[in-house]
């Protein structure tokens, strides 16, 4: 049995695919959504599909900013408290509105900030800075051309790129979005990921358990994770340990951009999982040198991807977080190992790992006068969801070390998952 | 004029409150939002208002934490590859199931992964240190009490705390929930937002615009961003530039945790929304030493706090981002400050400020070779929201520094506003 010859007795961590294979595998069998066209207003945290370029300057006019007066720069040279220059205030332009006034030599428009620019008007002297008698405008500060206007297209100009394929969109897009008159916009069809848990221990939440009956807990961390990475998750449910149970999850398959199952992926008797997915389709690895998380699978069934997680819900996740998170990057057109945040830590506690295995350790991330400390929660089990709930960052061992040493300064992801 | 008694000519930035003056004066007026039941799996990102304490043990039994035999950990001392110790197979349990079978001197129960151990077992060997021909079992290592089984309460035991009320809910909380029989839990109601945008230049997106007029984007950034922050978003509207239509805004502010404007808030003639304020009810301040932002107030209507913002976008956002997020933080029962991640970079660029203005500058953050490196966004105007779309933090100056030297390690807040 194949399963066995790769995971089976006797074999050594060597037997494992390699983490970086592994997601290798996993990202060349992964396609980007289609795209869809949606309102700007809808878009925010969904990724452009293609770039986005302004139909407009923005500003679409010279506009003042700053409430004062809207002179030529020039007939303020020269000008200080004692000896203020004298300009003539012939209108006023209130902001919203238009003018047809000109400003000519010596005069002066009263404007307000946002308001546009009346023609020959090259600066705006802030109220601050004259004092005015019915007509008779003080200026006590010159200015240069230009001088607390915003000319036309200071913030976009028509035609330019504003936004770029493979952003994810933030508030202050969405604004862009719109002052640029952009008020559709095609992004990647969030994917959608079915969710099936295999266990006859499985029980819904709140029915009564039997001796040796738990409460089916991982479909209920996957959806949120799920949905947190852009997905749509989609629960299929509670699948009993029947391989004709487990082959009847793909007869869905095509409905999905993805499948995940946890449970069923180690190499006990009821380990059906991989085993299915190699029937009916093409099973790509099955066992990752990743610790928790090592009895993954990953293949393809009607050209749907299928990962198969550990059951234990620890597990489970951090095998979500490292190798499904990445294929809902990609199918949605961004980068997917992305520019993480890391901070550097101290160690508290040393790590110990084993050379060719990725280990990831779950950490108290702690900053006290302006450094951070990380110290390692203790794990008594791949089953134990605390140690999840009580790390608020993740510590990534490479293949190439044996660990690290307490004290030492380590990169840290902070993560809350 | 009160309000331009503090901001008006003449005036140094003295006259601004101080930001973390502002910032108390806000949280004193600031209370939680009353606590609601839901469904443990619509609280996803929630936060809660009470602890949560397990009803079970988890697991709720004693269970084999690997495949293999359920023994008397005694029974195989002593045992090594050469010469293994023999014991007699009495019986199997599966996952799910349970059994009355009990393990006494020299026998072993095959068990499944995830199986309640048997009476008399306090150990199961892995199927990988065995050999089994028919009943007997031949063991060739040694395993202690307690190995490789999860024992009764291992992850949870009943009664225990297992999340704390301030908790803000992730997707590894919700399986705790459901795994603890916390079918139902206590959380914060989320605080709904009002947003009006004054301004008689505004129109909506896709209306044609006359000269002077821009399309209001605002609401279109603040709204995503509430919505980031746990708040609901209602889009009061466009309001124009009018004492009796702002003061109609706050007819309806008692059906709102907030309100925020944006617009007439500066020192021109129609900057109205703080005059607005202080006449219906009490205005707390107006101008806050931060920049961008300077021209923000806040007050309360109607027993409702009120921010007044400026109208330019990235202003706006930035003011936001420093003054109404720890409020909705301390409205869902959040630390008002944060433990915000922050990463050390090297400052590519000069940054000047002013001493006892607080300085929010937008950096685009980027690591090479394990190092960070900051460079701030050229910033022409407050009106430009490319400033903050081409950022991905910002650095906050403090008010008693008047910038960083380019070279200077400084801490950045990793931000995609």
């Amino acid at each position: 049995m194949r399963v066995n010859e790769m995971c089976g007795k006797g074999l050594g961590f060597s037997e494992y695919t390699r983490f970086d294979r592994a997601l290798h595998m996993i990202l060349s069998r992964v396609n980007e959504t289609d795209s869809e066209k949606i309102s700007f207003d809808k878009a925010s945290e969904r990724v452009l599909s293609e770039d986005v370029d302004s139909n407009f300057d923005v500003p679409p006019f010279d506009r003042s900013a700053m409430d004062g007066f809207a002179v030529r720069a020039e007939d303020t040279f020269g000008a200080d408290e004692t000896e203020p220059k004298k300009l003539r205030v012939i209108g006023s332009i209130e902001i919203g509105t238009s003018s047809d006034i000109e400003v000519e030599e010596g005069e002066a428009v009263e404007i307000a900030t946002g308001a546009p620019m009346p023609k020959g008007a090259d600066a705006t002297v802030m109220v601050e800075k004259t004092e005015r008698r019915n007509d008779v405008l003080k200026v006590f500060e010159p200015v240069s051309p230009g001088r607390n206007l915003s000319p036309r297209g200071e913030d976009v100009e028509a035609g330019q790129t504003i936004l770029k394929a493979g952003r994810k969109i933030r508030p202050s897009d969405i604004g862009m979005l719109c002052s640029t008159g952009n008020l559709e916009v095609k992004v990647r069809r969030r994917p959608k990921v079915g969710l099936a848990i295999t266990g006859d221990e499985l029980r819904e939440p709140g029915e009564p358990l039997e001796k040796g009956e738990i409460t089916e807990s991982n479909s209920r961390t996957l959806g949120p994770a799920i949905e947190r990475y852009g997905g749509i998750s989609h629960r299929i449910g509670i699948v009993p340990d029947r391989i004709e149970r487990i082959r009847a999850v793909f007869d869905s398959a095509d409905q999905f951009d993805s499948l995940v199952l946890t449970g069923g992926s180690s190499v006990g008797e009821k380990d059906l999982v991989p085993d299915v997915i190699s029937d009916l389709g093409e099973l790509l690895f099955h066992g990752v040198a990743i610790r928790p998380g090592s009895p993954s699978s990953f293949g393809v069934v009607d050209d749907t991807p299928v990962f198969s997680l550990a059951g234990f819900p620890a597990a489970s996740l951090i095998a979500f977080e490292m190798l499904v998170r990445p294929a809902l990057r990609k199918m949605q057109g961004l980068k997917p190992r992305d520019f993480r945040i890391c901070v550097e830590a101290e160690l508290i506690r040393k790590i110990n790992s084993k050379l060719g295995r990725r280990d990831v350790v779950r950490v108290k991330l702690e900053r006290e006068g302006g450094r951070y400390s990380a110290e390692p929660v203790r794990v008594t089990g791949s089953s134990v969801l605390r140690s999840v709930t009580e790390s608020n960052g993740i510590v990534v061992v490479p293949d190439n070390s044996e660990g690290f040493s307490r004290g030492s300064k380590i990169n840290v992801f902070p993560l809350k998952l």
